[in-house]
């Protein structure tokens, strides 16, 4: 914008790109060493997260910045996302995959759909053969699952039951079928019910337009093994994604899920439903914005631009939505008269009870949200 | 966690603990330019941000990275975490902070409270005397703002009107009166009524818990000026201090907060009072978390660490709660009975709408979202 640069900030302009041109170096040069770590870890089956190896890393970085008068915060942000691109690069280098996989015979049904190409693309990356199966494929869904060794049912959740239905007589006995809805126990009962193969439900907690798989979580809910091999299989596989593994049951699941995607979508609707409702300027807020309204209304728009039919799909199959959207408007009723009616001790109160709820969390929430909300000030 | 480390990948990682040494040694020496660009800022008064500079610096970056094979997401992150550090550092030495500053006498009234002591820093930073006046202190609100040029009423938002009708009698007709509270209508017209000094209201746009004021937000509601020397005053000031400034009416200001501040607050006190109503297991649900819920938990119990009297009256206080809660708790019943009733196409109807409202917006929300929520996943 200023294009009256004093003559004295040029050369140390100048001199900060150079710098900078090192750093850019120093950057291509440990992605070289980040590539040979890669190859042992592949070779001798080492993680990729070394937790205890990181925790060292930051300190030692940190303590070593401080005596150079940088903040600690500073050099803590710069190395997580070094080491965050680190992992990343190792996944991509494979350095998870087993070098010799047993490659197997994959069917995904609803393949071109998002979540399909990811699966696929995840497949292929380990060595094993895609079929692909979709509502405009030549090869059908029953043809691919009677090729394949497993069989993914990757399509829309109110699909999902009539798909299964379709497929499941067509897999074979040896073979497994799993599905990655978001909800578990009709889908997995589905399954068990129209197959005699091994029967895996997963539920990856994270959507196809993801930058990256490491670090993010899939659940698996194993409902019927023959024995622990398709089990052990897809554990490893998913792992050597870069992909956090968390075991449950279909009803856990789903019980978790009516509040970590039910109440997360039906409030964030609400809140967008209701600036639609008051005619919010949103330019004209995000002028005044806070760092957390910023937030807030970064992650309510993000929300709408995605597929109305996959959130009403997932609120509505949950067997306690009724309970969590209830809970939710009686609580806005009873904060709404604290409010309107200008009751500050029951106002007080009530906040100390959601306080004692949170307990020690609300401090490690202080710490984590004041990082985001930094990087965000930071992108403004 | 794992202590078998495979031989041969020690000898990498010693490397990759000297090569960041040499990171760390960069730093330290670009810490060193910034120094010198702070200075050559500050005796010229160009600006610490200079975008078009820094859109430049990102760009050429991203290219050198791209060439040596580094992902661009992680060359822009990495710099956009050394640019903020780099601003960050600037203001700290004053960069913005002009050479010859008048010096003037400063009452705070609160002086002792968080708030308080941000501005006391921020003025004895540039350079100026400061009264602090507070509940405990021997010198009264009475008498610092008999004896200064400029006095601020920084306390909680329910005693602001009765310390200004004490205070703003005090204040010299040439000095300056100005409040830091979270609405402006109810504090300035008291400020225009009980003094005939100049008068501003302000409402800064963050807590006194912020790790910097670099990029944070003031709003300035100026309400009554004998010339334009107070105003252009307060102005460089908050500049000063690295502080955007946003120039508004009172009466602009609370409309915008009743979305900004009150429907945010409002509807984390909603969530956090469903999950303690659910009775949610706040482990159990981390550890089946999507990064949407886990930033979601964050600010639910974020927002329960702080003081519930400074929201109970920020929410009570607005002129607009009323309308905002109402439209809240409607479109919670609306949203409710869609999802309970199974109506797939009133659901994408309201969708839709909601969608329209966000237009184009939900574009740039989906990026920087992203970009928030990787942060957050390499956290964790």
């Amino acid at each position: 914008m200023p294009d009256n640069v004093p003559n004295d900030l040029i050369p140390l302009r100048e001199r900060i790109d150079e710098l900078d041109r090192r750093f850019v170096e120093l950057l291509a040069e440990r992605n070289e060493l980040v590539a040979q770590v890669a190859d042992v870890k592949r070779r001798s089956g080492f993680p990729i997260r070394d937790s205890s190896r990181e925790g060292q890393m930051l300190e030692d970085r940190r303590t070593l910045g401080v005596k150079d008068g940088i903040r600690p915060e500073v050099v803590e942000s710069l190395f997580r996302v070094i080491l965050w691109a680190s992992r990343d690069r190792q996944a991509a280098l494979r350095a998870a995959v087993p070098i010799h996989v047993d490659p197997r015979r994959i069917a995904i049904i609803g393949g071109n759909g998002g979540m399909g190409r990811c699966l696929e693309k995840m497949f292929l990356d380990q060595g094993h053969q895609v079929l692909i199966a979709d509502v405009d494929t030549t090869l059908t869904p029953k043809e691919a699952a009677e090729q394949a060794d497993a069989t993914v049912i990757s399509v829309p959740i109110r699909s999902t039951r009539e798909v299964i239905e379709l497929v499941g007589p067509a897999c074979g006995e040896d073979s497994l079928l799993l599905d990655v809805t978001s909800i578990k126990s009709d889908p997995v009962e589905a399954m068990v019910n129209s197959t005699s193969a091994n029967v895996i439900g997963t539920h990856p907690l994270f959507g196809p337009a993801i930058n990256s798989l490491q670090g993010q979580r899939v659940v698996m809910t194993p409902a019927r093994l023959h024995d622990g091999e398709w089990e052990s299989w897809l554990h490893s596989s998913f792992k050597a994604a870069g992909l956090e593994v968390i075991q449950s049951t279909p009803e856990k699941h789903d019980r978790i899920m009516s509040v970590v995607q039910v109440l997360t979508h039906y409030s964030t609707e609400v809140i967008g439903r209701t600036m639609q409702a008051l005619d919010v300027s949103i330019a004209e807020s995000l002028q005044f914005t806070s760092p957390i309204y910023h937030m807030e209304l970064l992650m309510a728009a993000r929300h709408f631009a995605q597929s109305p039919d996959l959130y009403s799909a997932i609120e509505m199959s949950n067997p306690n939505t009724e309970a969590v959207t209830s809970a939710f408007t009686r609580a806005a009723e009873e904060m709404r008269s604290l409010i309107i009616s200008g009751d500050q001790d029951g106002f007080r109160d009530t906040f100390g009870e959601v306080r004692d709820f949170f307990g020690e969390f609300s401090k490690t929430a202080l710490v984590e949200s004041s990082y985001l909300i930094d990087r965000l000030v930071e992108r403004t």
